[in-house]
């Protein structure tokens, strides 16, 4: 049989996970800075947590577990004969694989609110499944890392978060655009332009522009129903707005008011030192996901046509669907493999991320082989990464073997050297060779690491 | 609704993240200095890929995955309505979980072929999935730590990853044995006993020795046909072993001498320093994977009953049933779970391990709140793991706060103390309080931070 991998997934070779490694360590490493504490949580969820939250369409993007064992013994007959593949489902599945980040985290605190303390920071890096169609920089398996604050209404977390991005991605030196919004302000556009009622439909349109431009807007609102009139209002109010105007026109709007005021408090607590990049307020910015009452939050980078790479916003009510009313929190999210493909794009990953090796060891006689091993391990006891090629095979092959594994050095250990303790390095970058004893070798070595 | 986790699955709060992320880090940095270098792999696989492989007890543990849309629509009538589980399976789910890590590398092997430097060394810990029913110790969601090398016999690599695991359970401060054995020995002795064609039954019930004990391994063999006398000769040879004898009665059997000349090689690789460990020949061992060939390893903790923490073994032709003939390989996994509960219950882990707050600052008054706000900014930019009460609190409110999360120190930060320049640092675990200036707040910080 020839070994296949199913659609939308992905290997990672070692180049790879070295470069995703040093993407979420500096991702980590900021969370851990600002104060954010990891959580896991498995894979496999309850069908009961995941259905209902992400829609319609993330319903049937769920991966669903079937029961083990007998799953069909339970089932219903006439639905079984009927082929009614939606209405039998829950007869024959329990759970579904983890679709985001957020909802987990929602159940995690509902289950764990007595032991927690509020606010309740943390970051989770982990895989999430969808059952999308395959595409370009879109995958069923990909990574999400996210940062939330759980318990407090205060927007100084609004502002660290849009501190963070700002700061992991000038330390990644991918330039960025961070869109702000609050959902506060669209809705009191939405009361402004008779679209009150209609607000999924106006969010859900808008959040479309990037895609489809301004007209495509207002194609998409007036082929769901909304007036012509209306959505001529929306666009004019949305289209890069005139602030002050906005604020004249919503001052008989208190929530919309309330929404542009959140938004100067976010300025105001970034305004002691200027960004590394753009921070922009952008009135089309919807962010589908209803959960969103306050400031929400995307970023874009400026040179590579990849859509968002991270978003977020604040949310009134996550946990009220799992019974814990009136927690106010914010988070946002790094979408990690699109921020990969930037990189890669635009060559940002260091050289030293690969952790090749210091040393590969080559026997040049098979009597100097065991010698060779006992060497290996004292050099690894040096914290110096080392290997041994396991035979005394012919210099060639074992000279491309090294170039092929990319090692900065390689030493030649035969019998005559093992008893005279005098040892050849050859540096395969610079083609330099250098004779050392075993002290001599120790030094050299330990100041010129890879890492 | 109540949220609940799906059984045998389980959530990790911060403390458990920090800790089971330094037993991953100690066992990752002995895999890079060993020279192996991460890959990773999709958590689903082809059912294709994974069934057939772990024995029909494995086939059953496999989580499936259902099709995506409208999975009944192409299902067989007559199967439906004869709900005939096993056979309408196919047609119903082509994805399963990853039930271990081996199988994966050796498809990843197969389909990278022409990309991979032979000898290819490779380190994966990722989570696994099994639908065994869930008791203490045994999950249905865990993590496996391997390391595998492929594309060469040489024994140096059983010996190196003897060190491996000496050394990292050294490190871990957890006492281990590590059992040795090899299935050349056991075929050999199978022969010795009459026992060639029953040889996947014997190595069965020798497995069972520590459940058993040895009358349970005699009985467990006449229970499955083998006459008694065999299972009695079977005992005999493989029960505390005098190996000289074993050697002279294992003279004309080729195949048992080759492992007897295996475990001596290996042996001389080790012999130029003592272990930290106990290395114990241990002819019960057996393992119950069959594509074990050669030298076979696994470890146990001294001072726990815990079963296994880790195993291993060569395999000449784990990438056969893929299409790729004659590569033979040797590799070990720690089982992380399983360690993880070792070292809590010798409470191994080290205080240092959870990354609290270097600082909270607390706003004495509301006035000072954006303050505070931009000193936290100037404490992150110095490196400081530093966060901000989100409110001007009552004290005592804003203290038991700080206790609860752990930081090391809270800053007290009103509207004086921002007008005069000097702040009041007070150390959580000593309870002193000192008065810096804001460049001797970044010197002392700097000095005392937790890491």
């Amino acid at each position: 049989m020839k070994p296949s991998l199913p659609k939308g997934t992905r290997d990672f070779n070692p180049e790879q996970v070295e470069r995703r490694n040093y993407l979420f360590g500096i991702i980590r490493e900021a969370f851990v800075r600002y104060g954010y504490r990891p959580i896991e949580t498995p894979a496999m969820e309850s069908l009961q947590t995941l259905t209902g939250k992400y829609g319609e369409e993330g319903d049937q993007l769920l991966f669903k577990i079937l029961n083990n064992g007998d799953f069909l013994a339970k089932a219903d007959d006439t639905l079984l004969s009927a082929k009614d593949s939606l209405k039998i489902l829950p007869q024959l599945s329990k759970r579904g694989l983890r679709y985001d980040l957020t909802i987990p985290f929602a159940r995690f605190v509902v289950m764990q609110q007595h032991l927690l303390s509020f606010p309740f920071k943390r970051y989770q890096i982990q895989p999430v499944w969808r059952a999308d169609r395959p595409q370009k920089g879109r995958y069923q398996e990909f990574f999400q890392c996210d940062a939330d604050v759980i318990g407090s209404a205060s927007l100084t977390y609004e502002a660290e978060l849009i501190r963070l991005y700002d700061e992991v991605f000038t330390q990644l030196k991918i330039p960025v655009v961070i869109h702000l919004n609050n959902r506060k302000i669209l809705a009191g556009v939405a009361e402004l332009c008779g679209l009150k009622e209609d607000f999924t439909t106006m969010t859900a349109a808008i959040d479309k522009v990037d895609k489809v431009g301004w007209d495509g807007v207002r194609m998409e609102l007036i082929n769901r129903g909304i007036d012509a009139s209306r959505a001529e209002r929306l666009v004019e109010l949305i289209d890069r707005p005139n602030l002050d105007t906005l604020r004249e026109k919503l001052a008989g709007v208190p929530e919309g008011l309330a929404g542009l005021e959140e938004v100067d408090q976010v300025m105001a607590y970034l305004e002691d030192k200027p960004l590394g990049n753009e921070l922009v307020l952008d009135l089309s910015l919807a962010r589908g996901l209803d959960y969103y009452t306050g400031c929400i939050l995307e970023v874009k980078a400026r040179d590579v046509a990849m859509g968002s790479i991270g978003g977020g916003g604040r949310y009134a009510d996550l946990t009220g669907v799992f019974g814990l009313k009136d927690m106010s929190g914010v988070g946002i999210s790094f979408g990690a493999d699109r921020i990969y493909d930037v990189m890669e794009t635009l060559e940002l990953f260091p050289k030293q991320v690969e952790n090749y090796l210091d040393v590969l060891i080559l026997a040049l006689d098979a009597e100097a082989l065991t010698g060779c091993f006992h060497l290996l391990r004292q050099m690894r006891e040096w914290g110096v990464r080392s290997d041994l090629y396991p035979e005394a095979a012919k210099i060639q092959k074992m000279m491309k073997y090294a170039d092929q594994i990319r090692t900065k050095h390689v030493l030649f250990v035969g019998e005559q050297e093992r008893q005279s303790g005098q040892f050849t390095l050859k540096n395969m970058h610079s083609g330099e060779q250098q004779i050392f004893d075993l002290e001599g070798l120790r030094k050299h070595l330990k100041n010129n690491m890879v890492r």
